[in-house]
């Protein structure tokens, strides 16, 4: 038979990343490719005694079909959590769990577009959400991320000239792929552009919490009293990506669609583990956790950097992260897709700066390296393969 | 600000069940309205150990990303268990792990849907299903169930008569909500039908496995053999409907695609349950543990069918399942929605056939009533309640 897919998917492929992942069977291969948060990151000891108390104690409804919105607990500590510590959210706000901060894209764009309108994001940007829009049609408009966040006058000039724009969706706080940080300058012009032109702003902040040095800065949502943004972030890097639960806070109207759409895609998350990561919360807290992590992961990253430093001043810049996950390496007038094949030739795996255009098939003259997964030895040895192709 | 949807969400609202759901916390009233498993069905002790093992054994991939196709060793046993015990699988067939049996249904209308093309369905039929198409802006045409499954004039002269028909809907054994098991006849002519006219079945088949009487009928899957059969199904009524784990077998090419769409809409399904459903078939099989769900439904069937003779008999009549979770009760002339709404003033509650149909607002004379949620306590005082509304 003769198969005929739907206009939105029939040009979609598996994405770039997703494909090096495949490679990485190589044990040979050290991979700064990954954007997965470190093993030695998961509570697993605290999330076995709460599974164990589950299993003893609430495996009738743990087991059971739970409602779209959420477990109600995990729904209510979250929106404590994003009010009393970060200032989001307002009366006319709801929080709903998803599965992963990833359905939360999908589904914003789902509800929010048709086939045709016009999403702007960041160039560059990450994959899984441009990929999400693009698997319902939209069309993509990147603006040039400058090191204090997106270029405002692009983002205007976007604005004006695709008035079909439905979405903005940005990543302030330790951008992915780039590690940016929007200034709190920029936060304040993306959403006052939103409002002047009357488009929603998908916030996604996954990394947010990881900061390891200076200042946190507010995040958009903070900002929002008229009901602009939606704001979207998950338990993937904080407390473990496998068990997807992820989560939107925004506007009423809009959460209420959301969980019609999320209804019909899989009814609701795993509710076992939307269990867990409650009676978690109740019982000891992120804070504490979340700090341990940042502390790993501010090693691993002045590890990489010191090593990059030593391997390849000179032949390459680098941006130097307060937080998140991702060192983002440019080479002045190189070809990140021949920086990537060359890598992977000499057995590290990095991933090409043009995997993150917004529009497929352009130029890149950067990679992205991850410092999260790989251990301290495979840091030193794979910056050490890395700086033999230059 | 005015939030402006998208048009294929837009008139979208939260299913009649859903809403039945939320006013069920009203302890008083007793529910036939459900579709949920048996909470008596979980295997509670087994999967304890089973998850005993990986915390102690596997946190590190368990907590971690997994892939978008799911855990290798769980598709290996599904397409192992499919192919031996039922005959589903060829060469050209792969096995992806959803995030239930809804995501499943979701993702392959999503690749072959455009907005405007036909949905072929039963009439009635699965309102998860029928929403899931609606929310990609598909025509709904149901086609009237008969006693042994879709009228088979009626589906051609559907296909004749819509040329952008993508896809046919059916749930060919214990049906959702009717309760019908589509004969062999039909089956092979339905296959017969789709090849003929080049349109794809969407076979789902979260009940098969539920039989307590009777004599099973071979899935449209296993006779397919030319690549026109997505197949799904799901451990939600045969082991836990709450740790959201199903899956699809279908031709190849869709199924890579659905993997294209999964990646951007959860990434994968929750790692932990995908491989605590993979160790509890290698170490307690599926078989006896599905035993003792049929031995649980046949009771609690055959109690509902007695207690609904005793005091309805002459004022209704109810279909007698071999299998599966629901009962079909017809009024012949009568109005399905008045009987749901005076049921719930008499506090016990059931579902209105005009529900389920796949054009809406339609009228029914029918109810579904669910025997697998109730105690027997429930069940006796819930038909008691139902017939003193008569």
């Amino acid at each position: 038979m003769d198969y005929i897919f739907s206009d939105k998917v029939s040009g979609m492929k598996p994405s770039a990343i997703r494909e090096i992942f495949k490679s990485l069977t190589d044990k040979s291969i050290i991979s700064f490719a990954a954007g997965n948060p470190s093993p030695l990151s998961f509570p697993v000891e605290q999330m076995h005694a709460v599974a164990d108390r589950i299993f003893a104690e609430e495996a009738a409804s743990a087991f059971q079909y739970g409602i779209t919105e959420g477990y109600p607990r995990l729904r209510e500590q979250i929106a404590h959590r994003l009010k009393t510590k970060f200032g989001i959210g307002t009366d006319n706000d709801e929080t709903i769990i998803t599965t992963g901060g990833q359905q939360g894209i999908d589904l914003t764009a789902k509800v929010l577009c048709n086939e045709g309108d016009t999403v702007i994001c960041e160039n560059p940007s990450f994959i899984g959400a441009l990929n999400a829009f693009r698997s319902y049609n939209t069309e993509l408009v990147g603006v040039d991320l400058e090191p204090d966040g997106m270029s405002i006058e692009s983002l205007e000039n976007a604005l004006k000239t695709h008035p079909r724009t439905k979405l903005i969706y940005v990543i302030p706080t330790f951008q992915n792929p780039a590690g940016i940080t929007t200034s709190y300058a920029k936060r304040k012009a993306i959403l006052e552009l939103a409002e002047k032109y009357g488009v929603i702003i998908l916030e996604d902040n996954p990394y947010g919490e990881l900061r390891f040095a200076g200042e946190d800065v507010p995040t958009i949502k903070s900002l929002d009293k008229n009901g602009t943004v939606v704001y979207c972030s998950s338990f993937s890097k904080i407390m473990s990506a496998g068990m997807r639960v992820g989560f939107l806070c925004g506007p009423k109207e809009i959460i209420q669609k959301v969980v019609v759409v999320k209804q019909v895609n899989d009814v609701h998350t795993n509710q076992f583990f939307q269990m867990l990561a409650s009676h978690f919360i109740e019982e000891y807290g992120l804070d504490g956790h979340i700090k341990k992590i940042c502390e790993l992961y501010r090693h691993k990253c002045s590890l990489m950097l010191s090593e990059l430093d030593k391997n390849l001043a000179g032949k390459a810049v680098f941006t130097r992260p307060e937080g998140g996950l991702f060192i983002w390496l440019t080479v002045k007038g190189g070809d990140g897709d021949d920086i990537a094949r060359r890598a992977i030739a000499n057995k590290v795996a990095v991933v090409t700066g043009s995997s993150f255009n917004p529009v497929q098939g352009g130029h890149s003259d950067s990679v992205r390296l991850n410092y999260s997964t790989p251990s301290d030895e495979q840091i030193v040895e794979g910056v050490k393969r890395l700086s033999q192709i230059f």
